[in-house]
């Protein structure tokens, strides 16, 4: 079958693209098939095609709509869910070609930008002006656009900006047929009919290719305050988020480390992160980018909570260079852990009183697996990234791992949460996502599907099977 | 066929709901029969039912699906769009009975409800608690969170905090099916699947019935500093708005009234708005909620803004009770119109770079038609309501409000603008609607009204013709 339909539509793609951004050698496409979720089922693409433009991308959906051959969408790679794995037999379309920032609108606070562009080059582009894309993903320095739209993507600043999806006037994209829709508005506000803008961000290239994004944009922050604060126990600093909320602060980031992941990042970078001692059960990170004054009074509200919740350590500092480096740790945690072994990260989101309990809950999942895990995550929203190390090599530990995942996302969802905050379903959670929303959702969620793709065209398998 | 139908059904509804609680009473249903707007056409309700709780809702629709009578959804008929007009034959489902807050999480800042709240109630239950709930349209006071929720509503916070979809965690609805779903979550952060929740909000009542809503709520803002300034033209006010989206400022609100609204507030309250002399073409009105001497700065600093787009006047004050006199004086602008004549007030939402223009075309039409029509709108996010005075008891006047108000969307768009930004489309803008996101958006909103209600059940011929 797949002999068949390379036959038949290889030279109707390069006809529409141009030969070379057709690429049928396994040897290369490969090397498309995979995003950084480990534990993914994953195939091998029958073609990667590298479109340029949205009139590219709607030739190539009508030339696999005829021929029945499905398309994977697939931005960098850098996903954690498998959402823009290969599938066998289909067309792998490979956004990152289409990487023009289109308009920078400084007046009106809004950017028009292909799928293809890397975050931190858009942030770059726009800060240069005075201005801010929030949604930060960790992968913000490789990540691309149209997977940040498509998995709905977080990043640190949440906690005072919202996803990706709050940063999102409106789309352009192709549907099933091969047409071009435009969603949304270029203005502030914007209700008319349904929310299709915001039924596309997070749907994981299910109903769409979204070729075309406008983006509102804040003004650039002022320079942070930054707060570290170090605890005996995973408890207390769940305390300190709580006071935090009950106090009325919105930090522009509040993110935890535990001792697991504290010490990979000391034992990579040789720095001890205080100063020495005995390493704490967890540390808070926060920041404030109320600007000056208001900064500062901030950060020393949160220090205050912090030491009223037991606290061992707090200080506040307004120098960029120690908050950057204090920032640096936090974001070495994922590399730090790999010197461990294979990672392997959760996303769990849960109420943010339940922190402590999700800590708890790892706590003994890592003891029953026999495996290393550390918590990590965005203390200030409730989304935590418990990761597990493992030898990949060992059949034994592999199995133990994903079934730790499994277990963390069962414990988030006791405890009042989803599984997931901000990495999606893709092909690795579809069964915790049924049972978060039931049979019915997922019927909701078929039809929806079936009513816009009823030909099953765009990244079967990856959510929900329809 | 209603003849038919009303045998059919009501006995089934009384035994469902209550005997009191189903009003076939036709001198009692047309109270239910209209919503603010108008223009908009409407029927007589077949029945008007006043269910308590989700499982009268779930069985109302089983019985309306089984005999094939659609069903309305109405709260407290403060809309502006004719979306929650009766149509003949339907029953008219009014939620307002549904009006228990039935949790405020204070530790994780949410509030779960029913859709009949009062806006205002859940407002001050939770400032009690030291929370706030931001949208706040202008008949806060009397329209329901269902309502809201609807037809996505916004208010004059929407420049700092968005409209509805933006304050709404997960919802519980009533399919046509009769089934009950829950969408969302309680925590900060999640992306489970489809964003069902973002995709009812908005919908009118077309997908589904809303019968219960998990809100997130903010810390309750510091104490407001107020600016008012005036100016010579609509260009210097649109001037001072585009500063200060340039000077990176983000008021909690930003309004603007025309000298039109200026004169007719003057006339209703005796008081002359800014201390006598001429009156000025534009004011604008802005606030701080930063708090403290942050937001002192930022007024001060939209001052001088104001000032630097030659306003002719300029004041600030931390003073509560001038801020409270000079917000009221923006509120009192419809009733103030309504001594006029009957208003009609038009939704239309522009580019913030083009109030001005937007402005300059209101007044061209209102020359054109030969009616009045004060402009009054959140300058600061681009959301404009110029409303139109004229004779409803004249044909000739009601036609060329009608023209105007179709003229001044046309106007709207043609400045890159949206045909609503915040009451919907209803009954009275589904040629608007088609004219800005085609046929082919049309069509994919028929799809999925078709894939969620294929019978048609839930408010038929709002929004789009299905």
């Amino acid at each position: 079958m797949i002999e068949t339909e390379i036959t038949t539509i290889l030279p109707e793609l390069r006809a529409a693209l141009s030969p070379e951004r057709v690429i049928a050698d396994p040897d290369v496409t490969i090397s498309y098939s995979r995003d950084m979720m480990p534990l993914a089922p994953s195939g091998r693409p029958l073609a990667v095609v590298l479109p340029l433009n949205t009139a590219e991308v709607a030739e190539v959906v009508r030339i696999c709509a005829a021929a029945g051959v499905p398309i994977v969408p697939r931005g960098a790679g850098s996903g954690l869910t498998g959402a823009a794995n290969a599938v066998d037999g289909a067309v792998t379309m490979v956004m990152t070609k289409m990487n023009s920032i289109l308009e920078i609108d400084e007046p009106n606070r809004l950017a028009v930008v292909q799928p293809g562009v890397v975050n931190l080059d858009l942030r770059k582009a726009v800060e240069s002006r005075g201005l801010f894309y929030a949604p930060d993903p960790s992968s913000y320095d490789w990540c691309t656009i149209g997977g940040n739209l498509s998995t709905n993507a977080g990043g640190l600043c949440c906690v005072k900006y919202g996803v990706t999806t709050d940063a999102v006037l409106g789309l352009e994209v192709v549907l099933a047929s091969g047409e071009i829709l435009r969603t949304g508005r270029r203005t502030v506000k914007g209700v008319a009919g349904y929310d299709l803008t915001k039924l596309f961000v997070g749907s994981e290239g299910t109903l769409c290719i979204i070729t075309e994004a406008t983006l509102a944009l804040r003004p650039k922050p002022a320079a942070p305050v930054t707060l570290v604060a170090a605890f005996a126990s995973a408890e207390d600093a769940g305390d300190a988020v709580s006071g935090a909320v009950a106090a009325g602060l919105v930090p522009s980031l509040l993110e935890i480390m535990d001792a697991t992941c504290i010490k990979a990042v000391e034992a990579k970078t040789g720095v001890e992160l205080l100063g020495g001692g005995e390493t704490p059960a967890a540390i808070l990170l926060g920041q404030s980018d109320a600007g000056g004054a208001a900064g500062r009074t901030e950060m020393d509200l949160l220090e205050q909570v912090c030491l009223g919740a037991r606290a061992t350590f707090a200080y506040v500092t307004a120098d960029l260079a120690e908050g950057r480096m204090l920032l640096q740790a936090r974001r070495d945690v994922l590399p730090s852990l790999e010197l461990l072994g294979t990672w392997l990260t959760d996303d769990v989101s849960v109420p943010r009183t339940q922190i402590a309990a999700l800590i708890a809950a790892c706590e003994a999942i890592s003891e029953e697996v026999g495996l290393t895990i550390g918590v990590v995550g965005h203390a200030g929203d409730g989304n935590m990234h418990p990761t597990i190390v493992y030898d990949a090599s060992d059949a034994v530990q592999t199995q133990a791992a994903e079934r730790a995942f499994g277990l963390m996302l069962d414990a988030g969802r006791a405890l009042g949460g989803t599984v997931t905050g901000e990495h999606g379903i893709g092909r690795i959670k579809q069964g915790f996502l049924a049972a978060e929303i039931g049979e019915l959702g997922i019927d909701v969620h078929r039809k929806i599907k079936n009513a816009l793709d009823p030909q099953g065209l765009f990244n079967p398998g990856s959510m929900f099977r329809s």
